[in-house]
C-alpha cells in the first residue's frame, strides 16, 4: 500500500486557489487532486462531460460494507470587478493568519480539508470500508455535467457511497454554527416583453415594453410568497436582472429582459410557482398590451434529509472540534447535495460563506485546520 | 447688384445630399450654400464654433426696417443599417419623382427651397427690408455650437431678424397640414441606484438595487403629467432604457441604470419636473434603503409663438399653394427653433416628415416645388 506524508490542507487550498478554475474551465485543480488522490491509494477515474472535468476517487474495495462519501467542487464563479480586489484574486496570498483569493471559501478549503483529511485517515487507521470521494467542475455554472454525471458514473460502474458529506461552506458567521439538512428549490425564469419601437416624442405611436416590465418585476419583487415552514425559511424571489440595452434617449425600444431567481421552501413547487409567474404575466400582457415570453428553469425542488444519525454524528464531530453545537438548517443556496439526496441522505457541513462569491473571498488559515479535523473525527466516527 | 438664374431647389437639395454631412461633419455642404448666396448678392460670414461650421447671411442693408428670417440645418443624422437601404444613402438618386438620400427629408430639400426661394425673391421683386438666412452644422448632435452660435454671432454684429421660419420637415403625413408654432420642453434624466452585490439565495444579505429601480420606473411612468393645455399635447415622459448587465442568476447585482426622456408643455418646467422626480426618488431611497444618483439633462423648455400674424401669414401661404388649411400645433420633438424663439417670434413649416431618421428617407420631388412656391409666397406677403 502506498504511503505519503500527511496533506497540509492550507498548502493544497493554496495550490487550487492558483488554478483560476472559473466554469468550466478547470485550470488544473482536478488534476492536482487526482494525482495526490492517486498517490495515498485512492483509485481515481474520470467522469468528464460536455466539457466538464469530473473526479471520482474510492479508496478501499468497491464491494465494502460501509461506504463514507465526500462531495465538493473545484470550480469558481468569475472575479466580477477586479479592480476593486486589494488581493490578486488567484494569488492565495495569506496576510494576518487569512487567505485570500477567489474560491478560498466555496469551495477549496473544503475540498483541500475532505481530501487531506481522508488521506490521514486511511492511511493511518484503514477502515473496514470504503472512502468515496467525488468532485466536480460544475457546481457554480449550470451544473448539468457535474456532480449528476459524478453518479451517473457510479451508477454505471457499481460504485456506491452509504451516506454523503457535501464540504460547501454552511455557516453564516461564526465557525461550527451551521449544518445543512436539505435546501430550498431554485428556480430562475427570464422574461421578455415585446412592445413596439418609436421616438420617444411620440410615444403613442409606440408600445414601450419597459412600463409592462417595471410593474411585473415590481409585483413579482413585492409579493411574499410564504411565511416558512418547520425546517425551511421563507421562500424568497430576487429580481437579478433588467436589460434594455438602448442607448438612444430619444428612442423607445422595442424590447427588454429580465431574470428572477426563486429559493422556495416546501410550500411550493417548480409548477405552483410557474403557474403564479403565468398568471401575473398574463395580467401585464392585457393591461400594457405587451407581447411576453417567459423561459422557466427550475435548477432543483426543494430537498430535506430529516434530521437523524447522519446530522448528529456531523453535529457531535463539530461540538467536539469548536464547541459550538450547530443549528440544523435548510437556509441558503442550492447545492449539488439536491443531486446527491438521490443517491442517498446527504448533509453538508463547511466553513463560514461569508465573503463567498465576493470581491476579497477569504478564509481563516485556523478554519482550514479545525474543518479538516472536523472531517477526521466524522471518518473516525462512522467507521468506529 | 449680381445677377444669376433662378436655383432649382431639386438639384441643390441634390448637390447637399451628395455631400455625406453627419453631424460634426459639413462634407462640403455649407460650402456649396455659401458660394450661391455670396453670388446672388448676399453678405456672408461664418459663424463656426467648436469644430462646427455655421453660415450666417443676409441680403440688404443691416439697419433695414423689416428682416425675414430663414433657419435650417444641413447636418443629418448616421446612415444606421446601411445594408437595410436599398437606394444609395448618400446618392440622391430620382425615382418615380421621388429622390433617395440621408438628409432628403431632413432638411437639406427644406434648406434647398428656402435659399431658392429667397434668391428668386431679393432678384426679382428686391425688398424695401432684408432677408436673412442662418444654416448650421449642428442641429441633429448636441446643438451647443450651432443656431446658438448663429444667434451669438448675429448679436455680436448688430444682426436682427424680426421674425423666423424655420425649414423643419411639419406635416406628418399630407403635404401643408401642419405649421409648428411651440414645441415642448425636453428632458433626459439618468438614474442609477446603488445596493449592495450577494449571492441570490442570501437576500437579506444583499440590498438588491432592482426592486427600487422597478418601484422607481413604474411610479414616474403611470403618473399622468397633464392633460394637455391650449396649444399642447399632454406631457409624456418615456422610460427609454434600464440596464444591469448581471449574467449570474445567483448573483443579486450591486447597481443597475436607467434613462427616462420627459416632453413636456407649458404646465411644467425643467425645474419643477426635477423637483417632482427628486421626491420620487426620495421616496425610493427611503422605502429601499439604497443609493440613487440621478443626472437631469433639460435639452429644452416648452415655448410657444402664440397664434397671430405671423402664423397666419404662412397658414395663408400654405393654403393658397396646398388648398390645404394647416392646423397650429406643438407636437414632436425638438428643434432649433427653441433657441429662435429668444432672438424673435418663430415659426416652423416644412416638409412631410415621416422618413425623417428612417432607412430609405426620401422626398417627393413635386413638394421640394411646392415648398420653394410657400417661401416664395410668404417673402411676398411680408414684404407687401
Ligand atoms: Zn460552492
Ligand atoms: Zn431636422
Amino acid at each position: 500500500m502506498p504511503h505519503t506524508s500527511p496533506i497540509d490542507p492550507v498548502d493544497l487550498t493554496a495550490k487550487l486557489v492558483r488554478c483560476p478554475s472559473v466554469t468550466p474551465a478547470d485550470a488544473g485543480a482536478l488534476d492536482i487532486l487526482h494525482d495526490i488522490l492517486s498517490e495515498a491509494g485512492f483509485t481515481c477515474a474520470w467522469a468528464d462531460r460536455g466539457g466538464i472535468r469530473n473526479l471520482f476517487a474510492r479508496w478501499g474495495s468497491k464491494g465494502n460494507t460501509r461506504s463514507f462519501g465526500f462531495n465538493g467542487h473545484t470550480d469558481v464563479v468569475p472575479v466580477g470587478d477586479e479592480a476593486a480586489w486589494t488581493m490578486p484574486p488567484f494569488g492565495a496570498e495569506i496576510k494576518d493568519g487569512i487567505m485570500y483569493g477567489r474560491g478560498t471559501t466555496d469551495m477549496k478549503s473544503g475540498v483541500a480539508a475532505f481530501v487531506a483529511a481522508a488521506i490521514d485517515f486511511v492511511q493511518t487507521t484503514p477502515p473496514d470500508g470504503s472512502v468515496v470521494i467525488t468532485i466536480t467542475g460544475d457546481e457554480e455554472g449550470e451544473s448539468v455535467d457535474g456532480t449528476l454525471a459524478l453518479l451517473e458514473h457510479m451508477e454505471r460502474h457499481g460504485e456506491r457511497m452509504d451516506v454523503c458529506l457535501v464540504g460547501e461552506p454552511t455557516c453564516p458567521e461564526k465557525m461550527g454554527e451551521m449544518i445543512k439538512i436539505g435546501r430550498r428549490g431554485s428556480m430562475t425564469v427570464k422574461f421578455r416583453v415585446i412592445g413596439k419601437q418609436g421616438h420617444s416624442a411620440y410615444p403613442h405611436r409606440a408600445n414601450n415594453p419597459l412600463p409592462a416590465m417595471m410593474r411585473l418585476m415590481d409585483r413579482l419583487a413585492s409579493h411574499e410568497l410564504d411565511a416558512g415552514t418547520d425546517h425551511f425559511d421563507p421562500s424568497t424571489l430576487a429580481v437579478v436582472t433588467v436589460d434594455t440595452g438602448n442607448l438612444a434617449t430619444n428612442v423607445i425600444p422595442a424590447d427588454c429582459t429580465a431574470a428572477v431567481n426563486i429559493r422556495f421552501n416546501d410550500t411550493h413547487s417548480g409548477e405552483s410557482l410557474t403557474e403564479w409567474i403565468e398568471g401575473e404575466v398574463a395580467a401585464v400582457r392585457q393591461a400594457f398590451g405587451v407581447q411576453v415570453e417567459t423561459h422557466v428553469k427550475i435548477s432543483g425542488e426543494s430537498f430535506i434529509t430529516p434530521p437523524g444519525d447522519l446530522s448528529a454524528m456531523v453535529s457531535d464531530a463539530v461540538a467536539a472540534v469548536t464547541g459550538v453545537t450547530p443549528q440544523l438548517s435548510t437556509t441558503g443556496g442550492t447545492s449539488d447535495a439536491r443531486f446527491v439526496k438521490s443517491h442517498c441522505p446527504v448533509v453538508e457541513f463547511g466553513l463560514v460563506g461569508q465573503s463567498m462569491h465576493q470581491v476579497d473571498e477569504h478564509v481563516r488559515i485556523d478554519h482550514i485546520h479545525e474543518l479538516k479535523s472536523i472531517y477526521s473525527r466524522i471518518l473516525q466516527d462512522y467507521f468506529a
